[in-house]
């Protein structure tokens, strides 16, 4: 038998089918020692949220047992090497689930992580191609005309022969480049190393290696960051990159905060430099409110939740996690399986 | 030598262009005796302009050789047969010509007619898309939560497996479906006649004929009229048909604004069986400033100039008039043809 704990909120409807997926498992699940999820699809839970001492005791037991892991187990990533001493796959519920296996100290074990990639993927990408639409086709004027009740003719934008230089062509980059390019865009890709034979040549029509990444801005009309947080990625955006943009474009992050220079940034869309920005993730998070991001015009700000899709998020998530149940199961190779030198 | 005239604003460079298409024609423009374009790719001017006694008799002149029409004659439209009797073709720069060949009287004669369908499909695709996107993401809950500076983590909406009910799969129905298909919409068109080898089955999941046409909008998450200006497709969209959209839709119009019922969209909009509206068409244009739709917050307005991209349109105006120029002098059939029965 194979003892999958999950340790954190799904419904009954997705557990149902966990069970149902193998007669060799044995799932471990009490929904009462997991935090309850705050909207549909969260799965971290309030922070005053707490396990009763019984229920603590209870929840370490299960720990004890579990050979798989469907998410990181609130309150046990520091000492879930200790506290799981027969665990040997962990299926995280993030995109980018470096951080958190670097925390649990995974990276010096056998223990696999797999991510949740792909799944946020598309989400992301309609919050980056809605930030650019409105920006082309300046929606904040439209609604300002409306207020007034002001019938104005005249041109407006297109993103047709535009270039989009997405940074990251992992499957956020992926997802943004399908969706844009039927859009009549130019698709510029930046990843770490470029390849004759890359994949991301099915949607991207340049792709540059990181070390060129300025030329690579110097094309975009449109940025579109969708990296993770590594120490490799920090403040790869820094100012110097920054400047590198083609004046006058828009740049969108739905990658992690940390590798953009903030400030950078605000004094990029304060000049004009920068046209308008669309962000999901900051440096720090929540947003401060001495933020000069939220007294931005040219800006559009979402609490780091724009990926949060009721029903698709849990059912794409819990489908992945059983496909890789099949697969370990089989002896065969996991899908999304993070890479702890990268991280991602 | 075939005598072309160009009867309405084209800059310089596509004028050269419509000239070195072919030595056996004689290219007739005079920048003065056309309207001067009230924004960039305006083909209509200002209401006010009107030419000199002297430019009118030069342009009649004009009219009178011309054997090829590129526009529609300002100020000569209701005349067209008489004063321009070598005529045998006009190629119109509006996607909709039916409505401006029927009131020159072509529809009795043997004069070719052909329109810019297509040309503008494109500019009208990303205005429905991004109202589509604005209304999943709730952009106007993150906007006004940033004004407040409120950090609102929770769940947001997608596109991905909703129903897109494109009404008129002609060429901006295509351009709607196109982009729409990637996000993992499911796309229903609705057309006249439905066949087994219809185009339209290239990009739509499922195709209904318009007499089943309160079918195909009960499954729609969204709806998108594209529809011509014609007798046959007038308040297609009546209250009838508006009651038959699926409770909480959202809806998009940048065909024409007598295919709906605006009194009975603007209700719908009110009670809530529909939550937004992007409309780039009215029943009435200029939008009087009674209309109730200035003053509901879950609609979009558009100055029926959303399709006027700069540069984009007259170079893909040109490109076409100068490819059916050659098609004509080659005896081969021209694109864009108009029906005159049907008038598109």
């Amino acid at each position: 038998m194979t003892t999958v704990v999950i340790a954190s909120y799904f419904e009954e409807e997705y557990i149902r089918r966990i069970r149902e997926v193998d007669g060799r498992l044995r799932v471990l699940y009490r929904e009462d020692l997991v935090p309850p999820p705050r909207w549909p699809g969260d799965h971290a839970g309030s922070e005053d949220w707490k396990r009763t001492q019984r229920g603590e005791d209870e929840f370490l037991a299960m720990l004890g047992e579990a050979e798989v892991l469907y998410d990181f187990p609130r309150g046990h990533v520091d000492d879930l090497v200790e506290v799981a001493p027969k665990l040997r796959w962990v299926q995280g519920s993030m995109a980018g689930a470096g951080e958190v296996a670097q925390r649990a100290g995974l990276g010096e074990t056998d223990v696999v992580v797999t991510t949740a990639s792909g799944i946020y993927s598309g989400p992301l990408a309609e919050f980056v191609l809605m930030a650019m639409l409105q920006h082309a086709k300046d929606l904040d004027r439209l609604q300002s005309d409306k207020a007034e009740k002001i019938w104005r003719q005249g041109t407006t934008g297109t993103l047709e022969r535009k270039t989009l230089c997405v940074v990251g062509t992992g499957s956020i980059g992926r997802a943004i480049a399908v969706r844009a390019r039927p859009f009549g865009m130019r698709i510029v890709g930046v990843k770490r190393t470029v390849r004759e034979d890359d994949a991301a040549w099915d949607y991207a029509d340049e792709l540059y290696a990181t070390a060129e990444l300025h030329d690579a801005l110097g094309e975009a009309d449109y940025v579109a960051v969708t990296l993770p947080g590594t120490p490799e990625t920090r403040r790869l955006l820094d100012a110097e990159a920054i400047a590198a943009i083609k004046p006058g474009a828009h740049f969108s992050n739905v990658g992690r905060g940390a590798v953009v220079d903030e400030a950078a940034l605000v004094e990029a869309l304060q000049s004009g430099h920068l046209s308008g920005a669309a962000l999901d993730v900051f440096e720090v998070e929540p947003l401060p409110a001495e933020s000069p991001l939220w007294g931005l015009d040219n800006v559009i700000i979402s609490a780091h939740t724009t990926d949060v899709v009721p029903d698709l998020i849990n059912a794409a998530q819990t489908a992945l996690f059983c496909e890789n149940l099949r697969r370990y199961l089989a002896g065969e190779e996991l899908l999304n399986v993070l890479d702890k030198r990268l991280l991602y």
